[in-house]
């Protein structure tokens, strides 16, 4: 499966300005654990989830570019706040560069965080491998 | 039942501060529908649910002082971001105030936005009643 980018729906509200998804239309799987970065003062690491971690970004505020490989080769999307997500699944290789300095991301994933990391591909050449098998 | 406060774990990655939240620590429900809000210039509406929709409210950057009632009385909490979550469910009155300028909030809850709002109560007179009852 490839990733998947989506327009948000902003809904300008009396006092603020609101931002619904209604999670059916974004996933199919039940969401095990969030959460959010802020504060980057550079690139995230690049990496892919094997079989088990599939998550959703959604960027809650400022822009990144989230750079994407499902094997068929390297995209680089921007991402701008707070009118961007991007589903990827496990098998897709990801990573954000460019974060700007207000950049929020918010992560909505399909697992718990397993300490062993034994679901994640943190070399570039074995996922392009793993790709081909 | 009455809402929760936590506290929230911060990571600082050598990149960015990291913010998680294992849902089963948190939550008793599967997660419907996520929504944030951002821009803040007032207040927000103020009201409780039935019967149907409980959330929990993540303070993502900024603050804002929430206003809940659980029946017993109103409280006023401050949440501080990226610290601060609280879990309020159903028959809790509960609404936001002062709100700071970059104040974005983030919601995760048990259910699909349901448009005929059968599950609010907008009136406090009303939930007071209904928590007599």
């Amino acid at each position: 499966m490839s990733y998947k980018l989506f327009t948000l729906n902003n809904i300008q509200a009396a006092n603020f300005l609101m931002t619904p998804l209604e999670l059916k239309d974004y996933l199919d799987f039940e969401v095990k654990r969030v959460y959010f970065i802020s504060n980057p003062t550079g690139d995230t690491g690049n990496h892919a989830h094997r079989a088990e971690e599939d998550e959703l970004f959604v960027q809650i505020q400022g822009s990144s570019t989230i750079c994407v490989d499902d094997g068929s080769g390297m995209q680089e999307i921007l991402l701008s706040g707070p009118k961007n997500a991007i589903y990827v699944p496990h098998m897709v290789w990801h990573g954000f560069k460019d974060l700007s300095s207000d950049c929020i991301i918010l992560a909505l994933t399909s697992t718990n965080y397993d300490p062993t990391r034994a679901d994640y591909v943190e070399d570039y050449l074995e996922f392009k491998q793993l790709c081909k098998n």
